[in-house]
Order: structure tokens, then C-alpha cells, then sequence
């Protein structure tokens, strides 16, 4: 989580991690293997079923933060860094017919066609890497399980055939710490920004606190509040609910590795 | 409340304001009657009793945010306004003896004192307007009455004779917008900036939150939050515990108006 090093060290240690996950030799999960560095959830759809989620990030930024999307067959990302190749380096990809997941796969150049068009979009490791550079705690890191996620009845903008409610993340603080924590993520609109929520989970629909939809629980101390922001999983489930023939995601934990340092996402 | 004029508009309002307070014909309270401009808390301490709140000001920012500080015996207080002059401009002024109420007068030129060093600390009228003009809705103010404050077990730093424990104001607010207020008051710590804590009143010492220590209790509905903010109270009541032989501050909701606008103490 570190992140004082020289933006070129850590580059270069994200294009090792992106190089291994090229050779289909990086299997473990990757928050950790690129400090300072984003790492970007993907989905990758037929141009036909593209234009309407391309809306949908549009209107629902927040869990949708959209750092790129290529044009239709285009697999170099050259936003994201100068050989990011869409098509070889994201450690495990998942292929979905019919919203339905039917394999698993480290590399998908023998499926790629001339209509694909690949969405990355911003990931929480980006501001959590903020958050503890900022001296916060961040109890599920401390505890090394995936964060608490929960299925809101907080809806989303629809656009075409995708829509559904918003997934959000839970991050438990103590109230000062918790605003120390809006302020910090205020300043990364591109990784889904501030929270959505505080304080009573029923309030966004969540009946029990304890039981995540995705991801672990983590208890919440006597004195913390719970904080919700945006998930990254709310466009993977609005797309399971769309059922495209096609779509093809990132296993989850296993990001994409991009060139960028968080800090040029910072918005002030 | 509307800050859509001019800044030139807004300053000559400001000073036709300031100048009826100096001819001692502003009887009512100065909210609403200079949108868009800075008002201060005032303190005037002789220059034994100074240093140390001066000090106390620095080691407390957020219930202390000093707009300026006067050599001893300098009236005229440049860097708030061309013509500001502290011993005739605040609307009423308060005379303490040994931290006792004496006296309230329009007007202290006759009391001034070469060794009289004025402090001028920033009001959350300032960031008030912020949250106005932002869309949010302030209770207090749509009620008509004085915003609730309450003394808290958050201890101040102490500086020589000052010290003893912060005062907050509070206003309700649903998650969401408790959130884009932190956002927003975040832009403004030169007037208090942003929460110091939010939810259970009890965490900061506050047993009934139905019973405010200043000002008038305000309701939170269903689904609300309380959130709390230091205070400008928070140094007069540090003042009045010290008991300098004597100080002579605003009468509360008698601030001074300055030319200053509050968007140029905006930190983003």
C-alpha cells in the first residue's frame, strides 16, 4: 500500500504485474501487486449491447466510474498505458452467455471479434490506497478478507436493458474518521467518489448488516458507524440482469493492471 | 441568502450595513443582511491577555478560525476591508469584567485602550450560505430561529489561562446530504470547515440533544442524522472561564461585517 516511491518505480512494478498476467502466470488476486497504481474493473460487450451500457455508465457514475471504452475491435487501451493489450491482460477472465457464467480463462485472444467493445472502469482499491495513506484503518485489509457488499434498493438510471439496483461497499469508521474518509474519496470522482450512505443500513434496503451479499463480513465496534460507497459490482450485476449473448468480465480481485498512478485521478 | 450579484453589489451592500452599525442604527441581528460577505466573531483583549489566545486560536482552528489579528492598540482591521474599524462597526458590542457580563453598548471608542489587541474569527453564516446555495436545506433557518449549540467532552488545547471544552453546532441532515455538507463545509476551514462528528450526541457528551446549551432546539425528523460543527461560541466560552479583567466581544448574532467575500476564503 505504500506509495513513496517515484512514479516510474511504480510503474514498473505494475507493467511486471502486467507482463506476468500476460503469460497467464499471475494467479493471485491483485490488490497489493501495484501500489499507487489503478487497477480497473472490465467488461467487454458486442457493440450491439454497448451503446446502452456505455449510457448507463454515463448516467450511473458513481458506481460506473468509466476510465475508458475502447472502439468496436480496438484492444490496445492506450489511455490506460502504452501496451495494454485488453484481449492478454487481465489475470482471469470470465465469459458470460446469456448473463450466465460459463468458463474461466487467463487469456481470451481466441475469442476476441472485430465487434467488441471493452469498458474499464475504476475500482475502490484506487481510493482505499487514499484512505490508509491517510493514517484511516481499514478493517477489512486488517483482516485480509474482501470487502462487505450489499444489494441496495437504492436504484439505478436505466439505459436500454440494463438496469437494477445499486451495489455498495461498507466500510465501518468512527464518525470522525468517517468524515476524514468523505473528504479524502471526494477527491476521486473517477473511483466512485464519496459515499453513498451512512449509519442505518435499512435505510438503502440492506435488512442484515451481517450477512453481505458479496465479499465477507466485518464486525462494526461499538462507537463506528457503517459508510457506503458505490460498488463496481453494480455494473457486473446489472449486466448479469441484461443477459448480452456475450460478456466477458474479470474474475473478481483479478484487475486489471493499468500504467496510471491513482494520484492522477485525484480531482483536487 | 442569494449570492447571484456582483461582488461589487455584494460589498456595497456589505458596507451600508457596516455603516449603519457604525452610526449605531443596526439594532437587529446581522444574518441575511450582507449575502455573500464574511461576518466575524469578535474578541478585544488587552495585550497581556493576548498572546496566549492567540496561541489558543492556532492550537484550535477549527471552533477558533481567525480571519485576523490586530497589532495592540490598531483599530483599523485592513485585511477585512478598506474601512473597517473595530471600535464602532460591530452592531453591539458586550463589555466583560473578570468573565461577567457588565455591560452592551453600539459604540467603544470611549473605552479604547492602546494595548487592545481585536481578534476577528470566521462564522459558519459563511458556510451556512454554502449549503443554501448547494441545494440543501437548513432547519434552523427555514424555522426562523437560532442554530442549536451545545457544549461537548471534546477538550480543547489549552493556551496559558484558556482552555476547557469545544462547542458545537448542530444541524440535521439525511446521509446524503450529511455527506455533500461535509463536502461542501470542507471547502471553508477558515470558517470552521468541515464536521467534527455526526450520529450518537452521547459519543461527544451531549446527553440531550433536545436541549441545546445556546440557541433554540431544532427537530430531526425520522431518517436524519445529527451532524455537528465546532463553534464560534467555543472561544467566548474559553474567554469567560479565563476572566481577563477585561474583554469586550460581539453581541451573539451581532457580527461584524466585513468587504470580504466568503467566496474568497473557498480552500477548492
Amino acid at each position: 500500500m505504500q506509495t513513496s516511491q517515484s512514479p516510474d518505480n511504480l510503474r514498473a512494478i505494475a507493467r511486471q504485474s502486467r507482463l506476468q498476467a500476460r503469460a497467464g502466470s499471475l494467479a493471485s488476486p491483485t490488490p497489493g501487486r501495484s501500489p499507487g497504481i489503478v487497477q480497473g474493473n472490465v467488461a467487454i460487450l458486442p457493440r450491439d449491447w454497448a451503446d446502452d451500457f456505455l449510457r448507463f455508465c454515463h448516467l450511473n457514475q458513481k458506481p460506473c466510474p468509466l476510465l475508458t471504452v475502447s472502439r468496436p475491435g480496438e484492444y490496445l487501451l492506450n489511455e490506460l498505458g502504452d501496451d495494454v493489450d485488453i484481449r492478454t491482460d487481465v489475470p482471469m477472465y470470465r465469459l458470460f452467455h446469456d448473463g450466465k457464467l460459463v468458463d474461466e480463462m487467463p487469456d481470451i485472444s481466441h475469442l476476441w471479434q472485430d465487434d467488441y467493445v471493452s469498458f474499464v472502469l475504476g475500482c475502490s482499491f484506487s481510493f482505499e490506497e487514499a484512505l490508509v495513506s491517510a493514517g484511516l484503518r481499514l478493517r477489512h485489509l486488517e483482516r485480509g478478507t474482501d470487502v462487505a457488499m450489499y444489494r441496495t434498493n437504492i436504484p439505478t438510471t436505466a439505459s436500454g436493458p440494463y438496469s437494477g439496483p445499486m451495489v455498495v461497499s461498507m466500510r465501518p469508521f468512527k464518525p470522525a474518521d468517517a468524515i476524514r474518509a468523505i473528504q479524502i474519496t471526494s477527491r476521486f470522482p473517477r473511483v466512485h467518489g464519496a459515499p453513498v450512505h451512512f449509519g442505518d443500513p435499512a435505510q438503502i434496503g440492506i435488512a442484515d448488516i451481517a450477512k453481505p451479499d458479496w465479499g465477507d463480513p466485518v464486525p462494526i465496534e461499538p462507537g463506528e458507524t457503517p459508510v457506503f460507497w458505490a460498488c463496481g459490482v453494480t455494473p457486473q450485476s446489472v449486466i448479469e440482469y441484461a443477459k448480452p449473448p456475450v460478456c466477458i468480465t474479470h474474475k473478481p480481485g483479478h484487475m486489471l493492471i493499468t500504467d496510471r498512478l491513482n494520484a492522477e485521478y485525484s480531482a483536487f
